[in-house]
C-alpha cells in the first residue's frame, strides 16, 4: 500500500494532537481510502524546510495561525499543485477570495473544517449538503471561551472569577482579549457568511461588540436583509425556545435557517486541541478519498442485545409497612443499585417511584417479574429507562 | 452549458417537492457546477418507462419506498454504472450491504441523506466529517412523529388526542403503526450503526420496544459495549442537561460520542417532503461535483450595517411618578414600540427594565442617547439585543 505524504506547518497544541491522532487512526484511513497517511516534515520556527516539505508532501497542513508566514506558505503550496488543509480563521476571513482563487486555478482542495466550531461540522454542512439552499440567515455561538464566561455569570459568578475560571480550565488564553471583544468570533462569522451567502465577507465588515456586556450569549449573525447581508456578533438574550439557547460552557453552536430546510442545528465543542485535530483529519481524508458511497464493513462487532441501563421504575403498592423493604429486597438480590426513591400516600394505596442505577437489563427485568408477583402490588410495575449525561 | 440528466422514480410528496425545488434552483445549482440538472423521465405506477430513464439519466432518484420494486430498479441502475440518490431506509436497513458492495464494485456513488433525520446532515458527517472518529455511541432522536407525540403527551394530552392532533398537522400517516411501534427509529438506527462502526446491522438487530410507553423521548442508542455493538430503540427519560433533552415536537437530532470529538450533536425538521427534497438535491450536487473549494463568489450581497433588532433595556431612575412617560416618549419619537415593562422600586430608585419589538439600531441608539440625557437618569441605560424565534 502506498504512503499519502503530509507535510505539517506548525506545530503547537494542535499540530501535536494532529500528530498524535494520525498515529493511532493511520490504519483505520489506510482502509478507508487505500492509501497510509504519514507526516514526512514538520516545520516551526526552529526546524523543518518549508521547500523539502513541499517537494515530499502531496497535502500541506497549515497550523501556524495568524496571518504572515501562514499566507505565503498556503499561497505556495497551493500554487505548487498541492492541497492545503488549515484551522486558520485569521486567515480565511481576511484573505480567502485569494486563497480560494489560487486553489481554483490549480484546481486543488482548500479545506477548512477546523477553523470555524472546532469539530462541529459547519464548513462541510454549509458547503455541501446546503450547496443548493438558499440560505436567509445563520445564528451562532462560535466562540466557546464567551460562552463559558457568559455560562459562568449567569450561575452568579463575577466577570473576573469567570475568566480566573475558563484560564484555569485551558479555556481561555493568558491573553483573553481576541475572544472576549468578540474580534474572533467575528472571523469566524465572516467565514460562515461568504460560505452560506456566496458573498466575499472580509472581517472589517462584521459589526462586533468590543464589550461582553450583560447578555446571556455572544451571539453571530449572518442574515439576508432587504436585499444585502449584515453580518455582526452581539452580546444577545435568547428566548428559551431558541435551539442556542440550551448551549453551555465552551461548546459552540450554529444553526442555518433557509426555505426548504426549515432550520437545522450543531453543536459540540468548539476548541481543544484534540478536538480541532479531529476536524483537520476529516479534511486529510476528504482530500485523499472523497467518499460517495460506504466502504466495505470494516469490523465486524457481534451484536450485544442485552446492556446495563439505568432505570425509573413506577409502582402502585399498598400503603402498608414494609412494602418498600420487600421491593428493594427483589432488587437487591438481581445486583441493582437504588438512586432514589419517593413514596407518595394515596389513601389506601400509595405511589412508589424510583431511579435504580445502571444494571443489565436482563436482570432488571427478572427483579420486575419477581415484584409483579408480590402480594401488596396494585399494578405491574413500570420501567423506563433514563439515559443520564455520558462522556466519553 | 451541459445539462445533467436526471431519472426520477416515484412522484409522491417527496418526489413532487423535489421537482418544485429543483425547477427553483436549477440555476444555482449550474453556477455552483457547470451542469445544469433536469429531470429527463419519472417512473410512476401509470407512467414512466424504466429503460428510458436508464438510458437517459446520469443519476437516477430513487422515491418509491419500501423494498420492491424499488430494490430491483436500484440494483439495475447501480450495475449500469449509474449514480443513485435514494431516501429509502427500510431498503437501505434491509439490503444495504449488497446496494453498497454493487455501487462499489461499478464505482459509481449511492447517496442517501434523507434516508435518515431528514435534512439533518448526519449520513454526509458520519460518512465524511468523522470517518476517522472511533464512535463510542449514537443517541439519536429519528422520529418526529413520536417526538411530537410524546411532547404532547409532556403537556398533559392523552396518546389518542395527541395522535389526533399529529394527523391533523401531517406529522403522522392515517396508519401510525410504523412510527409508533418504533420499526421506523429502529431502520434508521440500523442506518447510522452501520455508518458510525462499519458492522452490517439489519433492521431484526435492533432491539425496540413495541409500545410507546410513558418515556419523554423515543431514543434511539448505538454502541459499543464489551467489545461488542447494541442497536436498540426505547422511550427514554433523558436528563435535562442532554444535548436531546431540549428537542421537541416534530424535530429529530442526532448525538455522536467519540473520544476525539467528545460529542456533537444535529436537529432539525425530520420530515416534510420540501425538507426531505433538499437533503435529496444535496446528494444530488454532491454527485454532480464534489466541492472541496469554495465557488467563486456568486452574490454580492451589499454589506448592511444598521439593522432592525428586539432589545432589551435596563435602566436606573429615581422612584418618581412620570418617569416612565418621558422615556416612553423618547423610544416613541424613534418608531420603538414597547412590547413589555417591568419597574421595581428600591428604595430612592427603581429599576425599569423593558422588550421592545425590533427597531432600526440607529434609531434605538439615538433614542438612549437622549434618554441618557433625562434628569431622572441615574447611570446609562444598557441594551442587549434580544433573539427571537424566527423562523423563516
Amino acid at each position: 500500500m502506498s504512503d499519502f505524504p503530509i507535510g505539517l506547518l506548525g506545530h503547537g497544541t494542535v499540530g501535536a494532537a494532529f500528530e498524535t491522532l494520525l498515529d493511532e487512526r493511520a490504519d483505520h484511513v489506510a482502509g478507508l481510502t487505500g492509501r497510509r497517511p504519514r507526516v514526512v516534515g514538520v516545520l516551526t520556527r526552529s526546524r523543518g524546510d518549508f521547500e523539502q516539505i513541499l517537494g515530499d508532501a502531496e497535502l500541506v497542513i497549515e497550523l501556524i495561525g495568524g496571518i504572515e508566514p501562514a499566507r505565503e506558505y498556503v499561497l505556495r503550496a497551493l500554487g505548487a499543485g498541492r492541497s492545503v488543509v488549515t484551522a486558520n480563521k485569521q486567515l480565511l476571513s481576511q484573505h480567502g477570495e485569494e486563497l480560494f482563487e489560487v486553489a481554483r486555478a490549480n484546481a486543488v482542495q482548500l479545506r477548512f473544517e477546523a477553523s470555524v466550531a472546532g469539530v462541529v461540522p459547519v464548513i462541510r454542512v454549509l458547503s455541501e449538503s446546503l450547496a443548493a439552499a438558499h440560505v436567509e440567515r445563520i445564528h451562532g455561538i462560535v466562540n466557546g471561551t464567551t460562552n463559558f464566561i457568559l455560562t459562568e455569570m449567569a450561575r452568579g459568578l463575577s466577570y473576573a472569577e469567570a475568566l480566573a475560571e475558563a484560564q484555569r480550565l485551558g479555556y481561555a488564553e493568558a491573553d483573553p482579549s481576541e475572544d472576549v471583544d468578540g474580534k474572533d468570533a467575528a472571523a469566524k462569522m465572516a467565514i460562515l457568511a461568504r460560505l452560506a451567502f456566496g458573498t466575499p465577507v472580509r472581517l472589517d465588515d462584521v459589526a462586533y461588540a468590543r464589550e461582553l456586556g450583560l447578555g446571556l450569549k455572544l451571539v453571530g449573525t449572518a442574515e439576508r436583509r432587504d436585499g444585502g447581508l449584515s453580518v455582526r456578533v452581539h452580546p444577545a438574550f435568547l428566548y428559551a425556545g431558541h435551539p442556542l439557547a440550551s448551549v453551555s460552557g465552551p461548546f459552540n453552536a450554529v444553526t442555518v435557517e433557509a426555505p426548504a430546510i426549515t432550520e437545522i442545528t450543531m453543536s459540540g465543542p468548539g476548541a481543544g486541541g484534540l478536538q480541532t485535530a479531529s476536524a483537520v483529519l476529516g479534511d486529510v481524508i476528504s482530500v485523499m478519498f472523497p467518499p460517495a458511497t460506504p466502504p466495505p464493513a470494516r469490523e465486524a462487532l457481534p451484536i450485544i442485545t442485552d446492556v446495563a441501563s439505568a432505570f425509573y421504575l413506577h409502582m402502585e403498592v399498598a400503603d402498608q409497612p414494609g412494602v418498600l423493604g420487600l421491593i428493594a429486597a427483589e432488587l437487591g438480590a438481581q445486583g441493582a443499585s437504588i438512586k432514589s426513591v419517593v413514596q407518595r400516600g394515596l389513601g389506601e394505596h400509595a405511589r412508589l417511584t424510583m431511579v435504580i442505577h445502571p444494571l443489565l437489563e436482563s436482570r432488571l427485568f427478572a427483579a420486575l417479574q419477581r415484584i409483579s408477583e408480590l402480594e401488596p402490588l396494585r399494578s405491574p410495575p413500570r420501567a423506563i429507562r433514563v439515559i443520564e449525561e455520558e462522556f466519553v
